[in-house]
């Protein structure tokens, strides 16, 4: 029997093509919060696909420098809530000799470890302690399908460090009427998002509502959320979402774009803001 | 006059093409460790390409829930070291308002802060940090060039996940022999290298150094330190690797691949692992 959640999940979408606009029903990528604890304490929270959940909290610590080696590994184990049997996104580690010494100051370095999190950690309380940042953003303008569709190239004719180097990923921000109003390119995606939320934050030009956020890769967890906290109505992504992206954007009001290419699109949430 | 380091810098591969093995000059995406400080002390770091620090320090800051909107921020700047004028890798931000009453609670929460940091940070000390705790590997096998070359595929043929929903990185371990000993897929490209290393470590399989690494997309500062701590000899990535992840190979005597195609590949360091 598995000890995991299934990687994928099955979602609703929007195809649109050169023939129209068709709902269908797709599969996305799981993207789950695993919480990694030492002796019972919380330590770290990962995002990731469920799937060999014991291997990455092992690998995991071995990067964070946690073990040195296996004989500082004792039991791995999945920790299982009394009410949710189903809901493994737990893993208990205990440390054997040198770094079990070690566990008081590497649980004073613990981190980004949700204060809300429990045996029951999920994609679901996730969400849920953003929501105490950030309300559903409302839809104040809609986007035509040909701008939409051309920004994803419109992006890649600004990447002159990605023509040197085949290295880089890309953010931009428009304006829904497809003007280019920021860009930047970073070795991280996530970083390539923050450059152009923040030049906006600078700007003082944040809520971004009518604009829309183009990536050059995939949407995840954590794309979404920097475009909610920004007020971005509408995210463009060249590649796949995550199931944890899909969920995200469906509460914060946001119209979640993928897989663009010149030839159509899917669209995992609220379709409203575009002009099919 | 720019604030910034180059995003980009020039470096010196063996293509290895169909028609042979040459040295070529090429040029390379720029990673390096950006400091964050609140009103001067240190809060985190980021590894990025630079340019645009302030907005990616602002935008960052904003994610992190450090700041609401662009009333919470005061100046946002450049630190410079007197000894080292060229080196702008530290970002001072002073925070305004309801955010800066926060301050003593956010700097107790900071995060990823290398405790050698100092206003000369460089990607130069995060290589020294890292060489406390693994010192560089020897070369103990070659891998004959049809092995390595044919392995991005093999890789390829491995993921179930990704032809489902395109949206996963892959990471495997390759004896250099070509027999795959794991395998992993993740929405997280460090989750799949984790997932594989903390396989071979729950195994007691560590450590690695006759075994190939290869990953589906690009190869960062932190892909070439999974690498390393679990003794990884060789890296094969389909996609390029940063210039922090050149100079760490380097330094810990790991053989790094890249752009590896069907016709050919890349060569970053430590080329001697290579029958070419």
């Amino acid at each position: 029997m598995s000890d995991s959640l299934s990687p994928r999940r099955a979602v609703r979408i929007v195809r649109v093509t050169a023939s129209g606009a068709h709902d269908e029903d797709d599969v996305a990528a799981v993207e789950e919060p695993l919480e990694v604890r030492l002796h019972d304490r919380p330590f770290a929270v990962i995002m990731r696909t469920p799937g060999e959940d014991r291997q990455l909290a092992a690998g995991f610590l071995l990067a964070e420098g946690v073990i040195a080696h296996a004989d500082d590994l004792g039991a791995v184990e999945h920790c299982r809530h009394p009410d949710h049997p189903k809901v493994h996104n737990v893993v208990n580690v205990f440390l054997l000799g040198a770094a079990a010494a070690r566990l008081p100051e590497l649980l004073a370095a613990r981190r980004n470890v949700l204060s809300t999190s429990s045996c029951g950690i999920c994609g679901r309380v996730t969400i849920e302690a953003l929501q105490t940042r950030a309300t559903p953003l409302e839809v104040s303008g809609t986007i035509a399908r040909g701008i939409l569709q051309r920004l994803p190239e419109e992006l890649r004719a600004r990447q002159p460090l990605f023509d040197k180097t085949g290295a880089l990923h890309a953010a931009a921000l428009f304006t829904i009427q497809g003007e280019c109003v920021a860009i930047a390119e970073d070795v991280g995606r996530h970083n390539a998002v923050d450059k152009v939320v923040g030049q906006m934050l600078l700007d003082e030009r944040l809520p971004l509502n009518d604009h829309v956020l183009v990536v050059s890769g995939r949407s995840s967890y954590e794309i979404v959320q920097k475009a909610w906290l920004a007020g971005v109505g509408i995210i463009c992504a060249v590649s796949a979402p995550s199931s944890l992206a899909i969920d995200l954007a469906h509460e914060a009001g946001i119209t979640l774009v993928g897989f663009a290419r010149p030839a159509g699109f899917n669209v995992y949430s609220h379709a409203s803001r575009l002009e099919l």
